[in-house]
């Protein structure tokens, strides 16, 4: 079992801290392109210095705790590793994590918090303590929580965390009554929008802004081309032309549909596969809708672990009414559109107050002029 | 003329900044009661030591030069007076503080910023210099501005400064469907509310609030009960019931109706009338409505230089399209209400982005759970 928090903190040094504030660090730079894997961050540390630092790789390997000890080589003799999750124990494409520290003569392992998975939660230390290393754990163990919910859903869950961002006016618009809604924030409110792509494996959006704004959804950041996320529209009917952005572009950056297995004849289905598109298909509920619930699953067992939902109103009501949306990223402008403007999400039923879905606060931070505000769903 | 900022930052000195520093603090504990005067700063320093403080009265009067004179008493003489606005020069029902502080041999007199009146602008001034004292102007001449910003409003426009309070979920909306309000924010946004009402001359609402809510509209601080101001309602048809909260307690804090000459028999104006309700008649606009502007125009001349409109969403979207909401201050509540929740403002006509009426960002502060967004109209 991991110390509580409070039990914990005596054991540790504002070192420690400074050493795993930094593992954190790195492995938040993976958040995006490690799924299925969590994303570690390892620093070695000895005598005061820091000798190897690593965060997991594209894709899932090699893992951050491997690319520290190669940096280390001999330093790693004697040296303490931080490392932002329990280190692995068994053996997968690579030889267990445990194993390399061991090999490698690391004296202390500090992990920040254990393996989700409860069949081997705790078995990597318990390895490295059977071995005569010095084992502590629960240092910033919510912090290292929280930068892999994603992965904490996906294992415990099987779906994937959910961030719904939305840009909108102070009274709650993404558009106004006719539809113009470029641009509402402004420049840095909509980089901070490509940045938060980069640290999502997918996007998420519904047919209706895929059809009404031809998006490309892919990260325009300078440099970060290569961080597009897996881009996925909810398309139970195959309406996605294939003359679309999305659909050409699909042989550069991944498009998943997730659609009715009966969506359309076979020859439409097969000219969506010959451009490079993958369907997925999920069951449609009694309303004939994709349930939202399945098609997380569908992509949680395609190992997705950080899903950023984009729009529209549909979809943003359906996630609030089903709980999924277990984040928010607000940006907000300063401006009012009205009552007859679009709205961020249509109803879905909260008639009494009771029934919203309530938020917490995480972060407000301004934007250029616009504001960006975070929030966790309670309960 | 004024100095501009720039130019004159060179000519103060920390203590002058920290002193007239002080001298706004205590010109805005004046706001909401001073009407219809400007609410004034003074504080007097002899030999780097306060010998004086003085505030606008209740009503306007004392004059804050005045309180802060009578405290120094002897130990005026050789001082120097930080004061927010332009002392007065003009006989009234008191001497003018022009005098009084030559009298009480003041030495050197700084001030924030002139007089918004351009008939006496600067004369005040004048007066000192001519006398021999040191003068300066221009120490925090934007904070000035923005303190009396109700005051200049009145006497440049002739119309009231206009604060637009809000209180939503994060989606903008101030209900849900069924029309549940209680309570969308927490405690201390609430308290924050009256707090909000205590630095205001009056509170607006539409007849529809004070119909829906039948709202007393008070300050109900603890101690602050004093502090309540004018309540008035846009009701042109003298809708508001006799047996209404506000109604009942017009004895005690007034209650003002804004309404069509016509707007009942004369048996039922008499009636309100006897309640102690003013009448204030306003000659409706071609739809029957009463004009905004017109009645905004009708409480600055009764002296009225800072309103608060509290509510609802039909009074906040006329004074979103016609431009007078200056400020707003909006509580956000961490919860999503859905697009068929009643929106903070119905529509307005922003059909076009470039439609849609602007606010500049002046603070973010947690209020409680909720957050308290302050916002300055643009152009």
């Amino acid at each position: 079992m991991t110390a509580s928090p409070s039990v914990a903190a005596g054991r540790f040094s504002d070192q420690d801290r400074a050493h795993m504030r930094a593992a954190l660090t790195l492995a938040a730079r993976g958040l995006g392109r490690v799924w299925p894997n969590p994303s570690v961050g390892c620093v070695l540390v000895r005598e005061g210095r820091v000798v190897g630092r690593g965060v997991t790789g594209a894709g899932g390997r090699p893992h951050g705790e491997t690319e520290a000890l190669r940096q280390a080589g001999e330093q790693a003799r004697g040296a303490t590793a931080y490392v932002s999750l329990e280190p692995c124990n068994h053996h997968g494409r690579t030889p267990p994590c445990t194993e390399a520290l061991m090999a490698a003569g690391v004296a202390r392992v500090v992990v920040a918090c254990e393996d989700p998975d409860p069949r081997v939660s705790g078995g990597g230390l318990a390895r490295l303590r059977a071995a005569g290393l010095e084992v502590a754990s629960g240092l910033l163990e919510a912090e290292a929580q929280e930068l892999n919910a994603g992965f904490f859903l996906r294992i415990r869950e099987g779906r994937p965390l959910v961030t719904l961002k939305l840009a909108t006016s102070l009274d709650g618009r993404i558009a106004t009554r006719t539809g113009e809604s470029r641009w509402i924030t402004g420049p840095v409110a909509r980089a901070w929008g490509h940045g938060l792509r980069a640290s999502h494996d997918a996007i998420l959006v519904g047919i209706g802004t895929a059809l009404a704004d031809d998006p490309e959804l892919t990260c325009r950041l300078p440099g970060m081309a290569d961080r597009s996320p897996v881009r996925i529209v909810l398309d139970s009917r195959l309406r996605l032309p294939l003359t679309s952005r999305l659909v050409r572009t699909a042989d550069r950056t991944p498009v998943w549909l997730i659609t009715r297995p009966d969506a359309a004849e076979p020859a439409r289905m097969a000219a969506f596969a010959d451009c490079g598109v993958d369907l997925i298909p999920v069951e449609p509920g009694p309303g004939g809708e994709i349930p939202l619930p399945q098609a997380l699953r569908t992509l949680a067992a395609r190992g997705i672990t950080r899903v950023l939902a984009e729009g529209g109103a549909r979809l943003a009501a359906s996630l609030l009414r089903d709980g999924l949306a277990d984040r928010l990223e607000w940006f907000r402008a300063g401006l009012l559109l009205g009552g007859d403007a679009l709205p961020a999400a249509v109803g879905f039923g909260a008639d009494r107050l009771a029934d919203a879905p309530r938020y917490e606060r995480i972060a407000v931070r301004p934007a250029g002029e616009d504001l960006l505000e975070s929030y966790r769903r309670r309960g």
